[in-house]
C-alpha cells in the first residue's frame, strides 16, 4: 500500500471544465459543514476515496451496524445552467495528522482534480477568533492577484496581515502546492469563535460561494442547526458562569 | 529490512477454509488475554512471526535468561469436528507505535492471511467504560450487514452510536482495509473498565466466539485470573480511599 | 513530490567562485535578520526555491492577497570590485521540523551549492545566552583547524566549550554535512538573549562578516530596528515587574 | 543520502574472528563509558563512522575550534595474546532518536560487524535501579540458552523477571535483531541509580568482560571518575537537602 490511495467506487465521472470545492474538518469544521451541506442538498455523487497511512487508524461504525475505514471522498455534480459549472466536491473524516503527510495527502487530491481536466479551485475553512461573533464575515485569499477584485465585490472581505498566521492545513496547502503546478483558486475562511462546530460561519460562507457559482442551495437546513449549537453554547456558559461562581464563594470562604 | 518483516518459523500450514481471530494488547487487554488463552488451551501451533520498525526497540527476557525481539505471533489449529474450522491465530507484545505503523502491520496480517486462503476473520478488543462493570456485555461491528442479525443471535449487542470514536488500533483496522481487499469479518468489543488488564471481560468475549466457532474450551482459567484481578482492585481502592482520607484530614488541619 | 523539492525560478546563475551565506530562522533570528538584510540592501535576485514535506502545511498570506507556500529562497549576488566574491545568499520562512527533515534539507542545500561551484560557507545563527547582554560578542567554529587564526583576526571569538551543546540546526548541519563532503566554512553565533528577534546580534554578526568578505553594507536599519526592539522589551519588563509587585502584595494580604 | 550511512575512514581492517563490544549512551552511560575507557586505554584504532538521519541536526565544538557532526564510532583492536580475540568496538554520541531509527541504526551496526567475520558481541548498558547502590552487580541476558551458565561463572548474574521491561534500546536490540541473523552475544548491565553518569557501574561491567575476554585494562581512571561523580552527588544531595529544610521552615511559618 502507498501512504495515500485514491480509489474510485464509480467510473471516472466526465467533467467539463469542472471546478474543486473542498472543506475537510478544521476550526470550527466550517469547511467541512459547508461541502457536506452542498453534497446533501445538491445531490451530489460520490466517485472515489481517499486512504493514507497518516489518517487515525481507526474506523467509525454506521448506524447499520458495519464499518467504515475513515478516508476522504470525492463527490461530483453536473452543471444545469448554462452559467453553472461542473463541480467537484471534497470532504472527509480527517486531515493528515503529520506536516508530510498533509502534503501527501494534498498532492493527491490535485492529481484527481488534474485528471478530472480541472485547474481551479475553492477551499473553505475557519478563520478562529477565539470570541464570539454576531455576523461572521468570510475572509479570502487567492493565487492570483487579478481574482482580488473579483472576490471582493461578491461580499468576501480580504484584511492585510489577517490571518497572520497564513493558512494552515489542506485549505492553505490546496493553494500553495497548487499554485506550482499552475492551480488557481481562492480560500474562503469564515469567521468562528472556533470552540465548536460553527453552522453559521458554514452559511456564511456558502452564501458567497453560491452567488460565485451561480447555485441555488436552501440553507434553512445550516441556519437550524446553527440554532442548536447556539443554544448549546448558551447552556455551557450558564454552566461555566455558575462554576465560576461557586469557585469564588469557595475563595472567599478559604 | 522492510518496515515489516514476516518471518515463518515453520512450513506454511495446509489450511482448510480457515479463519483469523486476532487479539492484539489493547484497552484492558481483552483481546490478548483471549486469543492467549486460545492458543494455550488448545495447544495452537506458531508457524510465523512479525517484526516491525514500529513496535519499540525492546527485547524482552525469557524465564531461562535469553531474550526475545518484540513481536507478533501466528498460530494454527486444525479443526476436529466437521461444524468447526481450522483457526489462524494472531497475537502479540505490541501494535504498531505509529499510525502509519498500524497501517503497514494490518496489510502484512492481511496478506498472510490471504495467503493461507482465507478472507474471514474475528477480531477481539475492549470497549473501555472508565467504571466498574458487573457483568460485562459484548459490542460487536462488522464489515457486511447481512451478519449482523446472525452475530445478534449469539448474545453480541450493537448499540447505535457505541463505542462513539468507533474502533480505533488493529481490531478495526484489520475490518476497515481488510474490507478494502474483499475480507469479512466481525470485531467483539467486552466491556471493561480499562484501567487493569480484564479476564472476566476476555472470558466474556469468549463465550460469545467458541459458540460460533464451535470450539470446546474450558474458561476457567481466566475465571481464577478474574478474581486475582479483582481482590488487586479492591487492595487498590482501599489504598485509594484511605489516602483520600488522610487528604481530607489534611484539609482539616491546614 | 519528492520530500525537498528545489525549484528554479531563474535561470541557473553563473557565478565565479561563489561563497553560500545562509541565515534560516533560529534563537533570536538572528541569522535570519542578517541574510535578509544582505538581500534587501545589497539587491540581490532570487533563482530557486525549496520546499520541503517537512515544512509545516501551511501558507502565507502576501499584502496583496495572495498567498505563497511556506519554503527556503535562494539568492545571488555578484561580485563587484576584485577583492569580492560572487555570493549565494539563503534565507527562508523555517527549518525542516523534525531531524530527518533537517538532514534532508541541508542535503539539498549542499547539492544547489555545490552545483553552482561552490564547496565554502558562512552560516550565520544565534548564541542564545539566557540573560540581556549589551554587546552581543560573535562566537564561531570551523569545519578546518587552519581557518580558526584567520577568523579570529575578524574580531570573532572561539570559547572553548562553548555552546556546550555545539550547534544544533540548518547552521551546523551545514558544516556537519558539508565537512563530509569535502566543504569548509565558519558558523558565527552572535550571543542574543534569544527572548525576542534580535538585531543587534545580527548587526554583530554582520560587522564582522562583511569585513570578511569585503562588503560594503548599510547597517543603519540594523540599529533602527534594534532600538525598536529594546523599547519593546523595556515595555515588557515593566509590565513583568508591575505584576509581580502585585503578586507581592497579593501575597502579604493572603 | 540513505537514512543511515556508514563511513570508512581507513581501510577495512583484517580481523581474525573478531567479537564485537558495543556501548552507547543509556541509562547512567554505563554502556559508553565502558568502551570509551577500552578504546582509550588499550588504544584501539578508528576505522568507520555511522551517520544517521535519526541522529539529531547537530554538530560539537572540538576544543580546537573545529566542529564534528554527531554520529557513532567503530574502532577495531587486534589480539596480542594467543587466549585473547581481535575486538570491533562501537560507541557514539546518540542512539536512534525514534522507534524506526534505532532499527536501521542497528541494522547498520550488524552489516558492518557480518562484513568484519563476525557474529559475535557483547553489548553493554545500565541497569536503572532508581537508588543509590553500593556495589553494582551486572545482570546479563543472551541469545543462547548454553551460554547462561558459562556467564555466570564469571560473575554475573541472572535474576527471573530482571529487568522486568527487557531490554530498550541498542543493547538489546543488536541481540534481538542480531538472533534473527545467526548472530550470538550477551547483554551485560550494570546495575546504577541511574541519576548521573556511573563509572562505577561502568568499571563493573568491564571486571568481568575483561575477565571473559582475557583483556588486561587498567580501570584505576574509572575508580577515579567514579569518586568525582561520587563527590558531586554528595553535593547535590546536601543542596537538595537544604532547600528541603528550608521549604520545611516555610511551611511552618506560612
Amino acid at each position: 500500500m502507498e501512504n495515500v490511495i485514491v480509489r474510485y467506487v464509480a467510473s471516472k465521472p466526465e467533467l467539463k471544465n469542472p471546478i474543486l470545492i473542498e472543506g475537510l474538518p478544521g476550526i470550527g469544521n466550517v469547511g467541512k459543514l459547508a461541502v457536506e451541506h452542498l453534497i446533501e442538498t445538491m445531490h451530489a455523487k460520490k466517485f472515489a476515496e481517499i486512504y493514507s497511512k497518516d489518517f487515525p487508524p481507526q474506523v467509525f461504525i454506521n448506524t447499520d451496524g458495519t464499518i467504515k475505514l475513515v478516508n476522504n471522498e470525492f463527490y461530483y455534480w453536473k452543471a444545469k445552467k448554462k452559467n453553472q459549472r461542473d463541480l467537484i466536491l471534497l470532504t472527509g473524516d480527517y486531515q493528515g495528522l503529520s506536516s508530510q503527510g498533509q502534503y501527501e495527502l494534498v498532492e493527491n487530491i490535485l492529481n484527481v482534480v488534474d485528471e478530472l481536466g480541472s485547474k481551479e479551485m475553492f477551499t473553505l475553512g475557519g478563520y478562529g477568533l477565539g470570541h464570539e461573533i454576531k455576523h461572521p464575515k468570510v475572509l479570502f485569499a487567492t493565487t492570483d492577484k487579478h481574482l482580488v477584485k473579483k472576490i471582493q465585490k461578491y461580499g468576501a472581505i480580504f484584511k492585510k496581515n489577517e490571518p497572520g498566521g497564513g493558512i494552515i492545513g489542506a485549505s492553505g496547502l490546496l493553494l500553495g502546492l497548487g499554485k506550482l503546478r499552475g492551480f488557481s483558486g481562492v480560500c474562503f475562511m469564515g469567521e468562528t469563535p472556533g470552540y465548536l462546530v460553527d453552522p453559521k460561519s458554514a452559511k456564511a460562507v456558502l452564501k458567497i460561494l453560491t452567488k460565485i457559482t451561480n447555485i441555488d442551495v436552501d440553507l434553512s437546513q445550516l441556519e437550524k442547526k446553527a440554532k442548536e449549537i447556539e443554544s448549546i453554547a448558551q447552556q455551557l456558559q450558564e454552566i461555566e458562569s455558575i462554576s465560576r461562581e461557586k469557585s469564588d464563594e469557595l475563595r472567599y470562604i478559604g
